[in-house]
């Protein structure tokens, strides 16, 4: 971390998809965007795929996914210059060449866009039938002093996805996700996990309620360096606002970073 | 995992150290093996350095640290052939060339023994100030069908080390471990994260009370490949007793290992 940034106050929106209404969707953006900023937050974090829904079909995906500079991204770098805040959101992006990808981006407080994530792990036949992968990386982005990283939904839930961005030097791990029910254990263990283990805050911003024959979990929360969750939603819309301290003891709790035994990791590497 | 073996019947056993005391842990080991496998367990995991204590400085690791096949060894071995089950136990192990590792290692209950694990991740000065560390490696030890990996104590709470045996092929991570009050995050959370991300079991024997200037922290526990908590002891001497299903449903809850992105994770293996 920097010299020691002021506290980021982010807020995190668990939501209901609404797929395929992305008119509908910029519009209950606007006015969540707007509620979290008057609430003093600096950084607002969407679910994944939250533009124009997730369980929508490869014809769908196909139809709906923009270019990562496109008119809805030019609409939310407005909204967010507008608000006051950065926006985080998930999106499909159409590529040069027509390939989509599960993406998520930022527009922070002067309206500029500031980089996309592509999904690296892609989940079942869900993601297969409609993404391409990313091959890796990613943007670092500083905001308010705080390098901030992203991943989408199950990449979480590699750890290998979390340390890297963490050796890359992320203060905060930003994971918009849709994570259906029965599969709590992610946000109730493997999150908190990852904060712990790579001394870093993750704000984990999921879905709810049923998209088609999927219903999501909930239970976004935020979990900070100690492991501990520093709020946590229920099942239903809900917007968090949490306040992190950059000087967190729980970031100088442990030195995993530091005690990592690269030489002896060469089987995570190898190609199967 | 092999075709579906028998469910394993495993004894973790949480207790005090008694630094120094060979002759009496060894005699302590006899009561435990032998009421463990009169509970019918198949293996017995004891504390990391339970042999000779795990606080007490240099010159005493020095003076009680002993080959893999030593005269405690050898007794163990004995022990386990006798009660008819494997034994795992944390012990000083002294290498040809006179370096002193924090170790553990099997016998199984054919007085075998079947390989000795070194420590790869030290633990600050209390580990370093004792121990060499080891390169990586270690054996993947069949028993009864079963494919059991090593780790000790702060290896756990790297992922990467997890995730390495879990590549290998390990059905079950047993962990010989001494982890101080003040981190009861790696009992409660990073170990049933490490079980769930890696389709596999994971058996913590923890040591409790005091040592010296340290406390233990207890907590000993089973993780199940969902994430769950099989059993869990409090913060006093305790024996679980647990039988591990081969067909756990969790071990297919999810396909991680065969969705990883190993060609995104190169930062992983940078030495720094």
């Amino acid at each position: 971390m920097n010299a020691s940034p002021a506290p980021l106050r982010i807020a995190v929106w668990q939501c209901e998809q609404r797929p395929g209404d992305v008119a509908g969707n910029l519009a209950r953006l606007r006015a969540t965007a707007l509620n979290a900023a008057g609430q003093g937050a600096q950084l607002l974090v969407c679910p994944e795929m939250f533009l124009g829904g997730y369980n929508i079909g490869a014809e769908a995906a196909q139809r709906l996914a923009e270019p990562a500079d496109g008119a809805s991204a030019q609409a939310i770098a407005a909204l967010a210059r507008e608000a006051g805040l950065a926006i985080a959101w998930g999106f499909a992006e159409r590529d040069a060449a027509g390939a989509v990808f599960n993406a998520a981006q930022v527009a922070d407080a002067q309206g500029q866009l500031r980089g996309a994530y592509r999904k690296t792990h892609l989940f079942g036949a869900l993601d297969r039938t409609m993404f391409s992968a990313s091959d890796g990386g990613g943007p670092l982005i500083e905001l308010h002093g705080w390098r901030v990283a992203m991943l989408i939904c199950y990449d979480v839930e590699f750890p290998e996805a979390v340390r890297a961005v963490a050796l890359r030097g992320a203060d905060l791990l930003i994971v918009p996700t849709a994570n259906m029910q029965g599969f709590d254990t992610v946000p109730l263990t493997l999150v908190p996990a990852r904060a712990y283990e790579n001394q870093l805050f993750v704000a984990y911003a999921n879905a709810c309620g049923p998209e088609g024959e999927l219903v999501y979990g909930g239970l976004s929360g935020v979990a900070a360096p100690d492991g501990t969750l520093l709020a946590q939603a229920g099942r239903d819309e809900a917007l968090l606002v949490v306040d992190l301290a950059a000087d967190h003891p729980g970031r100088r709790l442990n030195s995993y970073l530091s005690d990592r035994r690269p030489e002896t990791y060469g089987v995570l590497t190898a190609r199967s």
